[in-house]
Formats: C-alpha cells, sequence, structure tokens
C-alpha cells in the first residue's frame, strides 16, 4: 500500500482508514449535521448536554428532529445499537454505549442491543461460531458493566435469537435486491451468501419492538457513523412494512493510541482493552502517538499540538469531564509548561481508575447477564 | 412467447416447461442413469422393486450405489425430501413422497421433511409469510395421511424451526460465493437477498442429523430432478463441513392434464388437487389432454396413441400396478378398441377412489400433525 493509499478516507461497516474528514462523510452519506438548534431541542428533555455532544464527539444524524417532534406529542421511541463480537471490547467500543446509556435514562425508554455472531462469523474466515458466540458472551458482560437495567435493555445474540428476527429478516430480505445491496455495500462475486444476506438481519432490530410489545415507535440508533450504509437501506423499505424509518445519531471514532485510524482490536498495542491490567495499559499509553516535539528543550520553547494527540483526545471524550480543567491542559500544553509524559501518567491512572471499577462491574454482570435476554 | 419458445425445455427449481428430455438432463446437469445392475442392488434391500422404479418414473441418480454400498458395511442413511408450500398439494406431488415412504418402511431409516415456507415467500411477489405457513400445514396433512410414521418422520417448518437450522445455514453461506451461487440459479442483479441465501437453507436437512442425534450418515434425496443444482453446490461443500455429501435419487415430472408440461398449481384446470371433489375431479379428467384422435370413427380406424396421453401416464405411475392390465389398456388403445372416454371414466373412478381414502385420512392427520413436528 502507498502512502497515499494508506492515508486515503474509507469508511465502510468493515473498514475504517486514512485521515476521516467528517464534513465530508456528512455531505457523502446524504446525513444531517447536529445543530446547535437541535442540540437545544435535546436539552430540553435531558437537562445539560452530556459531555459526548457538548464536546463533538456525536456530529451527524437523521431524522433526530422528527423523533424528538414525535416524542414530544407523546410517541416514544426505542433505542437501538450492537456490538460485532470479533475480540474483546476496548475503550473506544464504550463510547457510545456511555452516550446510549444516558439516553435511556433521559427518555426512560427501551434499548434493543444487537450481538452480530453471525455477522462476524461470515464476515471473518478466521472466527468460528463457537468463538463468535463465547466474544458475544464477554462482550455483554461489558455492557452490563456500565449499569443498563436488565427491565429496559435487551441484548439481541443473532444465532441464538435467530427465531425472534427470521420472519421479519425475510420480510427486508424481499425487498432489498442484489444490485441495491452490491451498490452500497461493494459486495463482489466472491463476496459469500451470507455476508450478503447479512444487512436484513442487521435491520430487524429496528422493528422488532412491534413484534415483542405490539406498539409502534420509531427506533433511534447512536452509533458510529460507518454503520450508515445498513440504516440507508433499512429507511427506504421501512414503511412498506408498516414501520417508521429509523432514526440515527452518529459519533465519531475514537482514535487508538497510535498515528491515525480508529481504535481497533486487531492492532491490540495502540488499544486499551477493557480487561486489560493496570501495568500493561500504563505501557500502551506510554508508547501512545502524541503532538510532542523530538526533544523536551524544543516542547518547553515551541509547545505541543493537541489537535493530533491521541491522549489528548482521551481526556475530550472520556476522561475529563471538566471545561475548565480541559482548557488549562491545552493551554499548557501549547505553551509547553507540560511535557507529554505527565499527561501520559496522568491519562494512565484515570484509565486505570476507571477500569478497576469496571472490571469489578464486569465480573458482577456475569450473575446478571440472562436477565438481559428476551424472553419467551 | 412464441412456438419455439414455449417448447424449448426450461428446467430450473423454480421452472419447468418445453418437452423434458430426460436423456439430455442425465448428460446437462452430470448425473447417473439408474441402470438395471443398480436397480437389482437395492431390489436386494426392498424385495420386488416398486411401482416407480418398474415403470421408470425415477431414472436418474447421485451417489445411490455408494449409499447401498455403505449401508451394506453397516453405515445407515437419512432420507430428505420436501416441499415448497405455495399452495394446495396435487397428485403429482404425492407421487416420490410414496416412493419416498417406501423407501423407509424397506430400509427402517428417518426422513426429514423440509417445508419451505421461506424460500416460497421470498420467491413468490403475491405470498405473504402467514399464507406460505398455512399451505405448510395443509400440506403436511397430505404427507401425513400417506402413513409416515411419526417416530421416524420429522417436518422441518422452516421459519418455525429456524433456531435448529441457522447455524448449519451459516456455515454452508460462508462457503458458498455469489458467483457460484449465480452460475448455479441463475441470479440476477434484482434477485433479492432473500431468495439469494436460501439455497444455504435448503442444504441443512442434508446434515441436521448429525446435530440431532450425534449420529455422522449420509442423506439420500428422492426429489424431481429440477431440485438438482441445489444439492451440486450442497455436495461441493459437504466434506469441507465434516459430512457426508448429499445422495440423490431423481424422478420425472408427473404431467398435468393439458397438453405438456408438468402437474402444476398454477394451472389448476389441469391439476389434481388432493383435496378436489369427486365431481371435480371427474371434470378435469374429462377435459385432459389424451392421444385420441378427431373422430370416433377414425380411432376405431387407427388407433390412438398412449404416448402422448396424460389419461396413461396415470394409468402407469399411480393407478394400474398390474402389469398385464397395463399392457392390455395400452394394446386396446393403440388398435382403436377403446375409446378415450372409457378411459377417463375408469381413470376418474381409481383417482376419486384413492382420494376418498387420501381425504378421509388428511382429516385424521390434523390429530397427529404435531406428532411430526422436531422435538427441541
Amino acid at each position: 500500500m502507498t502512502d497515499e493509499e494508506r492515508n486515503e478516507m474509507v469508511v465502510t461497516p468493515w473498514e475504517v482508514r486514512g485521515k476521516v474528514d467528517y464534513e465530508r462523510l456528512i455531505r457523502e452519506f446524504g446525513t444531517q449535521p447536529l445543530t446547535d438548534d437541535l442540540l437545544r431541542k435535546l436539552s430540553k428533555h435531558t437537562g445539560k448536554l452530556h459531555l459526548q455532544l457538548q464536546r463533538g464527539l456525536f456530529f451527524s444524524h437523521r431524522d433526530l428532529d422528527i423523533v424528538l417532534d414525535q416524542y414530544e406529542k407523546g410517541t416514544k421511541f426505542v433505542l437501538y445499537t450492537g456490538r460485532g463480537p470479533s475480540g474483546p471490547v476496548h475503550i473506544g467500543h464504550l463510547v457510545p454505549w456511555i452516550f446510549t446509556k444516558h439516553l435511556q435514562e433521559k427518555f426512560d425508554t427501551r434499548l434493543y442491543f444487537q450481538m452480530t455472531d453471525d455477522e462476524k462469523f461470515v464476515v471473518d474466515d478466521e472466527l468460528s461460531l463457537k468463538e463468535t458466540a463465547r466474544y458475544g458472551y464477554e462482550n455483554a458482560l461489558d455492557l452490563i458493566a456500565l449499569g443498563f437495567e436488565p427491565e429496559k435493555t435487551f441484548i439481541i445474540y443473532d444465532v441464538r435469537d435467530i427465531d425472534l428476527l427470521y420472519d421479519i429478516a425475510l420480510e427486508v430480505a424481499k425487498r432489498i435486491t442484489y444490485s441495491t445491496a452490491k451498490a452500497t455495500f461493494g459486495f463482489q462475486d466472491d463476496t459469500n451468501l451470507g455476508w450478503i444476506f447479512w444487512p436484513s438481519i442487521q435491520a430487524v432490530p429496528c422493528f422488532i419492538h412491534k413484534k415483542l410489545t405490539g406498539e409502534n415507535v420509531p427506533a433511534l440508533i447512536p452509533a458510529a457513523i460507518d454503520q450508515d450504509p445498513y440504516w440507508r437501506i433499512t429507511r427506504d423499505i421501512a414503511q412498506k412494512l408498516g414501520y417508521y424509518k429509523p432514526a440515527q445519531i452518529h459519533c465519531r471514532f475514537l482514535p487508538g493510541l497510535g498515528i491515525g485510524g480508529k481504535m481497533s482490536a486487531s492492532e491490540p498495542e495502540t488499544s486499551i482493552f477493557t480487561i486489560d491490567k493496570p501495568e500493561v495499559v500504563k505501557k500502551k499509553i506510554w508508547n501512545a502517538f502524541t503532538g510532542g516535539r523530538p526533544s523536551k528543550a524544543e516542547q518547553k520553547k515551541m509547545g505541543a499540538d493537541p489537535d493530533i494527540c491521541t491522549v489528548y483526545q482521551y481526556f475530550v471524550y472520556l476522561f475529563e469531564e471538566d471545561d475548565q480543567k480541559l482548557a488549562e491542559r491545552e493551554k499548557r500544553c501549547r505553551s509547553g509548561e507540560v511535557m507529554c509524559g505527565e499527561c501520559k501518567i496522568e491519562l494512565a491512572e484515570r484509565v486505570n481508575r476507571f477500569l478497576a471499577e469496571h472490571q469489578r462491574k464486569r465480573e458482577n454482570a456475569k450473575k446478571i447477564v440472562e436477565k438481559f435476554h428476551i424472553k419467551r
């Protein structure tokens, strides 16, 4: 791969690489920016805006305005997000889940969480169904550790819950041609039949609430923007099937600790897994890519660049809720008052404090994981 | 459609038209003819050959010889056949089922019968899942009416039993590319995603016995030859998944009562449904296409042609077991001794006698239909 190819922006449900231009994604995907007006409308229901909205992690949407309008007129909605269980969860995965939990609390609504063990199996040559099922269980522990309420949170494990999904998936599949799927997902002649069918399964949680409860309400999907193609085709057929179009609120990718790209489990050295031990976390953060200068002297003189610093990003999106303290950190960085090592040590401490608590709750989740199963 | 196009042979799982050349199908599909040697080998286990073998209704196979060899060495097999529940069952459908029951009795083996309510839904624009499920139930009554034993006969209703099928279907789907499916089934850009995935579901009953019992044995599939493409791709991947290749024994299409083509529920005037009333049967057979002459005088003089007569075919394959009487009927037809009206009246009587009994058993099947469900 040439440098040019490496830097070229590629954002699909299966691959994110290059420098991501979020403005361009809004244009190319045809989504809407999250405007201040819309955020104000949202805050009427949530009170103070969630950190991830304040800091612009969520930046784009489809029909969020319509969902809020309808909510104000008395039509509730459900939340839907998910996870492809192909490995352990890293803290980048937790980010939209934390925001989802905020929405669930503020709007007192159900969450359907899809664990796509079937997708990861058909997409990844190396993974067996046994492995994706095991990761499904492990990943569910991380979700539950965030404090979701079992009464309102329904984890759909595709393979084990297929009896609930299949009829709706068939209704969807019947209305999507190969030509549409090919154009949307880039399927090719060597794509396997499971992969081709799978978008029909990903559509189901948008609609399953009606089957389970009799109540027809829209789904609002907080997720990274690479998943948007799924919802585009789902939106095209929703009304033909008698459902609302699913609405979305899109987040950016939390960067890994290396140069560029999102945090990805396939690059373990630059990803902080929720089960990492403190020493491992310290080491990974110590090796993180920052905006620092080659020498201490230079940095003191010229300052560093937080805009490209992965360590700073983690303070922004997860580990520094205090705006003033964040602004001070930025100022001290740019002025050369603080060296990168100091920030790294502080971040590692906060991450490890968070993970100690998370790991305790994660252990506890093993006792209640079945409460999140969908009852027959 | 021109006459030439109408007469052109087309044999796919979704369409059979034109004059079917069975020798050519054996060559083009790459199957083996059922030789006298092989029939003798079979009769070592079954005793007297079944009528449908004697009369050549079953004419082709894949690996039947291997299955029999293994059987003789102590490896059993299971039977698998099925039905696309898109309408009521006609007597053409019963033909291979009757033969399947014969095999089940002689080899004392399990039958997996797939009711493909999902396929008929994705393939037919007009059908709802509710309708294909209802036909699935109705068609199962016809199967059960033939006297299959519930202890050894397992009806798989795809939608209701998807929890048992999905993991195996995914294993299959992962190993079939779009390119292979396109070449095998003629999928096109406007084919829907459900239809494209479906061959993976049709493969599952070849392999499900191992999941249900732990025992790995081959499946032998008695079915009309138009279903062969499914087994071709299933055979290609069976061993990769640790199963035997499914073996097949192929039958011809029972003709409808009109000119050319197989009996088809989409042409109700030329199909005898199992729930038809006696007067309806009489009328349909009275209007049947025969090999008769335009006038009585001509027929007396020149005789008629049983080779193209639909009425005669029904005597051959279902309603005249006595070879000598069949030979007499043929002779009297060719010599002009018998008029078509006489044969029609006799056939209608036999069909109605058969249907009266079938309908009684079919009514009774309603009480035991659940015994044929797969237990969890």
